[in-house]
């Protein structure tokens, strides 16, 4: 039989590992070095053995005696054949649910050359901007999409989810509104049900009274009735329910109350209805997916939010802006990122750090291959074929409920909303069953003649004539122009597209081009077999709300992933559904509040950090409603032990919880960590151990069983879910019983989580469901053994690197016997303050060597971390390293006078080809610019622009496609 | 419902175009131009509409009335739907039949980044050795694993599959031999039976006499008994029954009689026995389909040649050699092209001309990824499998014929074949029936325990003990060293794979970064929706020789697409078997010659063939056993008919046919071709029009209907199967009805022809049939009118790049109102011979410009012909023309003496950025080298080496990979 996956499914002893259990073949494709590089490495290290290394390394005070208990691994043959088993368990019916999620065809050469090709797939988040203008680019497209059909002014480049995007709105209105605290936040009746769920998981910890209140009849009315006063309100466009309504009259009436005004608006609706934005609308929110991007049982896609003039240092989330370089060119790059939350920290206003690029790129291709008229061709169809069901269901005597609506039909049949569900059903078509009277039927561009008549025979109607006009008010057509960049307008053939998107793919350095060392982000290898399910039908194509009976399959899977992911991180309970690392955090420390306050304790809101955590740590307490103390770290990086006392003394009874990470941001296994939950259970306080260096712990010690109550796991470092460009994450939230009914739950769906639960945070209930299959097959694939393996040599590696770099530059922090753990940081600043040569410098100098930089500046300024992962095999290791070296002999030449501190290869790169071709002034050759040690010509990458000015950018914001011509100069 | 492809499925029209049918939206993606650049195309060719070109260009003497019958197009979306119903027709049970085709688990790197991968698969034949470095090392790869593992000197990059390969190296060593015309070839009885029957079908025309003998037990009086003397042998390792014997005895014994032998060796195999190069063997053939090709029914795989030192010149087909670049560095290119037959023509040895390098990749890279321990350890699973099962059998007492074989087993159950091949198909597994007493079960890298368990419960037997010894004897055990260069020594990592695979694709230039605009080539897109289909298991893991009740959907494909072409082209009936346009020519001349024979006219045996005509037609002539007379052309490129009626008149009853190409290979509409009919059917002749062109046909004009007798039609061109970077091509063959009883057959499949048909022309009995989804998908979507419109486009492109260049470089031949058909000739020679800029300066100027080079030198010398196709936009078009434009100006510069002829950017091109870097001594400057007119410098394309030195390479030959430290100089 031919099956495509890799030939080596047979048992296999590797040295030095235990035996007795069947051994990953897999893991020997996953992990780069084998047995002879590992030893080469362990030599270096000055250590004879993975277990000498680990027995150094571990301290026995997060060694427990349980095995985790995992299957035994599967070959790459196997773990398809029971992926395609478990699609086998999914039955894909039309999914005519709507509730924010809805049919599209995804482009074949979109599919093909984005989604399924590692170039996007693989690439990191655009921090380093002169080797990432491919996916910026396709990011600046997707915010003009936003901003052009939204009719706001900026648009940012995506978020989680359309519900978190519609709880960020509040929160930006929230800063935005000069209203006291205790206004409240006005959310309307039709707006999705998952949207409000999440909002009122979020304004609770924060004290924001939600309102559910009738707006669209009499708005003015409705607001005035509110108590309280009202800060933000939230509108659908088109409804829940189907409804098209003016939005006018709300936002008026909102205004003159000083209220700002959020509309959760269908970008497809928007085509042919007046844009919020022209409506006044403050904020727009909502969801892209139905651009191309598969319903995947919920997610991942691309949430968008957009604002008007005045907002946009405001907006959550990354934005992409124009810039230049340091040759004048045009350039892309991340703007304003003063605002992130990983640098204000504590003093965020979100916590939002993952973004949805990938999705967004697939959606703004969506719109790029189709254009402002194919777009529009869509909506109209779409909206055509709900004019046709209605005009049917009416001709039979059904009421439908609304005059006005685009895709969406509301019909009313008294208590026979279940059975003509049912029935559809059985025809192979799912609706929404909204009450016990009525029935909601969402067209999309997949619906066909057949599937009208399949709904139609449902309610036991005859097929309708078509009806070529929507169902919207003359009032409400739009007539402003959309997408009239020329990006839209130009790539209409697939080979065009192709070649467009080839184009963006070649400006970007993905790891099909080389190592990412990224400290604390984990890009390792994202396996072929591990990412072919997420685009078979049978899991691509599931609505989150389909019937649980449709939907087995997806459900075993995550049923196994929880449980896998329990057994190797020692908890007794996991939730899949937070959609990024950062709503991982807000369910973990959601989750301690819901506890504490179960235990009476309404008083617990204080949450100790590290000074050396994420900042992500501190936004995320923020948006549970903690006060964030800080705790000190000592001169080797480690939690100070005193000050951690002294805080907790100092705090007392509102001590809610410590967050640490483990092993710590600065890559070493702190031997406190016992003391440091003993003593923070011995106050009251729970323990919260960040997973995003879980990569350090898998198969050899488990948070829940060393002391820890709840982590949140990042499967887009440790669990092969691909960076994607930035996105999307996946950030399961872990916890011990005692916190396992306050794990996050969904409305619409009773299994998702406890009814205990802290409610949604995800709008669907879970969260990225589409990519679990890459997770799985992970785990599926390598056992315990192949886990466990890839953690030791992870450890190895970056012990390795240290080893070989301590002597070109101080290896900061370190543990027992000098060893680090899976990363290392390098100490820059000694040599920036003799030279002025910078982080920065030899970051972008990297470029020129042909690799990404390392992790800039975190968590000390002024230092490079270097996390290599088990995946990367020695000669690519070795090339870093040499690169490396090289690149201190050239700040030694810079140091020696031989080149000056403001002309020199480090501070000009990285160089493009173009410089080449100018006068050349340099002290250095040419060829030494580009061809530095290590570089092969023939295979050189070389960056798009040269090193790009962000402040320049930042001063002069452009965050939408500049005409063609602002290229020419 | 989330599906994956292009949301346009609705009926929309044309504007100029007939309506009253569905139109297809996929032809909007398909066709380059919009309706404005149309027009814009149009104004400048000078003429109003489509309309009016085609009147203008099509001669009335080439229409007819009819109209082919096609079902209307569908779309992206409802072809793919109609194609997963074919697909679920189809039963893919664990292939154990053997014969030549086995199970494989293709690594998923390597399905995702080549197979599924437009960089590797939109690729051309890499004539233009400079932008296609990755495939060409790829392809030395494939040639080192064939001489390495063959243990002969010299591997070719692939040749069309086993049983063509083996019918190569009969005339090879025919030509080779000093023995008499009339002496034999003797095949062993143990050769795959496929094989026998294309030696016998390709032996015939030729007047060689096929033996059919046991060569194994008595090899000297086997071979004298032969009386007629035998000039070459074919022996098959391991044998077609599984037996391994000693090769030894048989190769010295028919070295002492002058005859030469040939193995038909499995690869996987020979990394466990002896290769036959050690043996003494002259050549080796065989199929790499089981290095990770999926089965596909049969094709498409990569065949392979290796012959021993002195017979390299000899070789059929292409064979890649490493060079040198005009810098001295290392450089891959096609080597020694004087033996190929598209020089040679009528003095041709072979027809030859597409390989299948897109799979002849990915058995290299199969090779590269597991190294030689990870072949070896493949190897040693399936013999242990074999070996187990051969224990299980004897233990219920059933006979195992064979004491010594590596993957098959032949059991011998007196009278019960049928019922044991019966009850291992409900079981679930193939096998095969031998004879009445006889059953094979062929092993292989993904047999499984539970596969092993099955067979054996077919035999009635109980699950066998592990055996892990394989049963070869310890005399044949392979004790030499294979694969020891680095390159199969290093990326065995995904992650080393991956990049490797990246790098590769990095080098070259596709159809994914620009236009191809090859003349006759019709480098058209390659729809993702088309491709989608040939990598599902259903398609892609059928056995050619599977059930017909297993194969329902293929069957019907085949069926339905037979049908399509027959009523695109006119004619009564259509063979999908030849797998390359060289052995549809050979195929349909073999129809000639068998129709004249069954007429009883023995002595027809002359071909007319034009002098314009593809060096292919002439060598198919001489294969088909005719000889071949050219006939002159005028002054316009069309056939000298006053020549022609000589011609006739001269060979009289010996006429045989005439081939012609149509339009002709001078992109011109001849208007006598009724007439060269009508003479040749009158003097007795039939009629064979090459299909070559036919994209400027296809809904226009019906070359079964105006005049011809056989046409072979390439799918490649017309049809949307990707070139691959030089293969797989899949050349239908399409007569009239009096020639359709002598289409090709196959012995192992009643239902692939007529049983009065020539035989096979292929191993498989539907030739290619994996990549036909490819052009079903084609037609489906297209339907007449879109198929119709892309040719009246296509000739459009071509006019227009005529009517923009015409006056920079004169355009050679047109037809009526100077028009081309659907590609132009661009004469250099005047600027040659003015300037000594050859039109190979030109075509290496145009890597620098972004683009691959047109045609050079056909049909005629020192010209470039352009076919744009009717994928291209008019951005690329004027992209191209402006780039030869100014090359024009360039030539000036050079006429003018502002440049020497020995140093100017044409001759020096192309630029690599590394000869940036150096001393820059030239007349123009770096910036006008690299970044010429229209070229942007951020998406500039870098050819990895300069020109290259052709003659150098073939004087040094080297054509397997080089050591690392080649590529220290």
């Amino acid at each position: 039989m031919t099956t495509f996956i890799d030939a080596e499914d047979q048992p296999d002893t590797v040295p030095g590992e235990p035996t007795g259990h069947r051994v990953s073949a897999f893991a020997d494709r996953h992990i780069g070095a084998d047995a002879p590089q590992v030893a080469t490495m362990l030599r270096t290290v000055g250590l004879n053995s993975l277990d000498e290394l680990e027995q150094a390394v571990i301290p026995p005070v997060i060694r427990d005696s349980g095995v985790p208990a995992l299957p035994e691994p599967v070959s790459e043959a196997e773990a398809l054949a029971e992926l395609r088993a478990l699609a086998g368990r999914n039955t894909v019916r039309v999914p005519m649910i709507g509730l924010g999620y809805y049919g599209t065809h995804t482009p074949g050469v979109i599919l093909r050359n984005v989604l399924e090709n590692p170039s996007w797939y693989t690439a990191y988040t655009p921090y380093q901007p002169e080797i990432s203008q491919g996916r910026l680019e396709a990011l600046l497209a997707f915010q003009t999409v936003v901003s052009d059909l939204t009719g706001l002014d900026t648009a940012s480049a995506s978020l989680l989810d359309e519900s978190t995007a519609a709880a960020e709105a509040m929160t930006l209105m929230r800063r935005a509104s000069k209203l006291p605290v205790g206004a409240a936040f006005v959310v309307d009746t039709d707006v999705l049900p998952q949207t409000l769920a999440v909002i009122q998981t979020r304004a609770e910890p924060l004290g924001i009274p939600v309102v559910v209140a009738d707006l669209t009849n009499a708005p003015a009315a409705a607001l005035d009735a509110i108590e309280e006063g009202v800060f933000g309100v939230l509108a659908q466009y088109p409804g829940t329910s189907g409804k098209v309504t003016d939005l006018r009259p709300l936002i008026e009436a909102a205004h003159e109350r000083k209220a700002l005004v959020t509309v959760a608006a269908d970008l497809l609706a928007l085509t042919l209805l007046r844009s919020p934005g022209e409506d006044g609308a403050d904020v727009a929110v909502g969801n892209t997916q139905r651009f191309g991007v598969p319903l995947g049982f919920g997610g991942p896609h691309a949430g968008y939010m957009s604002v008007r003039k005045g907002l946009e240092r405001s907006l959550p989330g990354r934005l992409v802006g124009v810039s230049k370089d340091a040759d004048g060119n045009p350039a892309y790059r991340l703007a304003l990122q003063t605002r992130e939350q990983h640098i204000r920290r504590e003093k965020a206003t979100s916590n939002i750090c993952t973004a949805q690029v990938l999705l967004a790129v697939m959606a703004a291709m969506y719109a790029v291959y189709h254009g402002p008229q194919g777009l529009r061709r869509i909506a109209e169809r779409t909206a055509s074929s709900a004019a046709t069901l209605a005009a049917g269901l009416r001709a039979e005597g059904v009421k439908v409920v609304h005059e006005n609506f685009f895709d969406t039909v509301l019909a009313q049949v008294p208590g026979k909303a279940e059975a003509v569900v049912d029935q559809a059903r059985e025809l192979g078509v799912l609706l929404r069953r909204v009450d016990g009277d009525h029935v909601g039927i969402s067209c999309d561009e997949t619906t066909t003649e057949a599937h009208l008549a399949l709904v139609l025979q449902a309610f036991g109607a005859s097929p309708a004539p078509q009806v070529s006009e929507p169902a919207i008010p003359a009032a409400l057509v739009r007539t402003s122009e959309y997408l009239t960049n020329p990006l839209f307008n130009t790539h209409h053939s697939e080979t065009s597209m192709l070649r467009f998107l080839k184009r963006l793919a070649d400006e970007d350095y993905a790891l099909d081009r080389g190592m990412i060392p990224l400290g604390s982000c984990t890009m390792k290898l994202n396996a072929t077999t591990e990412m072919e399910a997420i685009t078979w039908p049978e899991f691509g194509g599931l609505h989150p709300f389909a019937p649980s009976a449709d939907t087995e399959g997806i459900r075993a899977l995550v049923k196994d992933l929880e449980t896998w992911l329990a057994e190797l991180t020692g908890y007794a309970a996991v939730s899949l559904q937070p959609n990024a690392g950062s709503q991982g955090e807000l369910a973990g420390l959601l989750a301690i509040r819901a506890y504490h306050r179960s235990n009476g304790s309404l008083e617990r809101n204080v949450c100790l950090i590290p000074s050396s955590a994420h900042g992500t740590n501190a936004a995320s307490a923020v948006m549970a409603g903690m006060k964030v103390v800080v705790v000190a770290c000592d001169e080797n990086g480690n939690v100070d032990l005193d000050d951690l006392s002294a805080k907790i003394s100092q705090h007392g009874e509102k001590l809610a919880a410590i967050m640490v990470t483990y092993p710590s941001t600065h890559g070493v296994f702190e031997e406190g960590i016992g003391q440091i939950c003993a003593e923070v259970h011995a106050a009251g306080g729970q323990v919260y151990v960040d997973g995003a260096n879980l990569n350090a712990l898998v198969g050899l010690s488990r948070p829940g069983q060393f002391g820890a109550d709840v982590s949140h796991l990042n499967l887009h470092k440790t669990f092969c879910i691909p960076h994607g460009g930035g996105g999307p994450g996946v950030g399961p939230v872990a916890v011990r019983s005692h916190l396992a009914p306050f794990l996050p739950n969904h409305p619409l769906d009773a299994l998702a989580g406890p009814a205990t639960g802290i409610g949604p945070v995800s709008g669907a209930p879970y969260g990225s469901a589409g990519i679990l299959p890459i997770s799985w097959a992970y785990v599926r694939m390598m056992g315990l053994e192949g886990l466990t393996r890839a953690t030791r040599t992870a450890i190895l590696t970056a012990n390795y690197v240290a080893a070989r770099l301590r002597q070109h530059y101080p290896v900061l922090y370190s543990g027992r016997d000098a060893l680090v753990a899976h990363e290392c940081i390098l100490d820059l600043r000694p040599l920036t303050k003799a030279t002025g040569v910078t982080v920065d410098d030899v970051a972008k100098r990297l470029v020129d060597y042909g690799f990404h930089a390392p992790t800039m500046s975190f968590p000390v300024a002024g230092t490079l971390m270097v996390e290599p992962t088990e995946s990367e095999d020695l000669a690519e290791l070795d090339r870093f390293c040499d690169a490396m070296i090289a690149i201190r002999a050239e700040i030694d030449q810079v140091a020696a006078g031989a080149w000056p501190a403001d002309d020199n290869p480090l501070v000009n790169a990285p160089h493009t080809a173009q410089s080449l071709t100018g006068e050349w002034a340099h002290p250095y050759s040419r060829e030494a610019a580009v061809y530095p040690p290590g570089v092969t010509p023939r295979f050189k990458y070389w960056p798009p622009v040269r090193r790009i000015d962000g402040a320049f950018g930042d001063r002069n914001l452009v965050c939408s496609c500049p005409a063609p011509e602002a290229f020419e100069d």
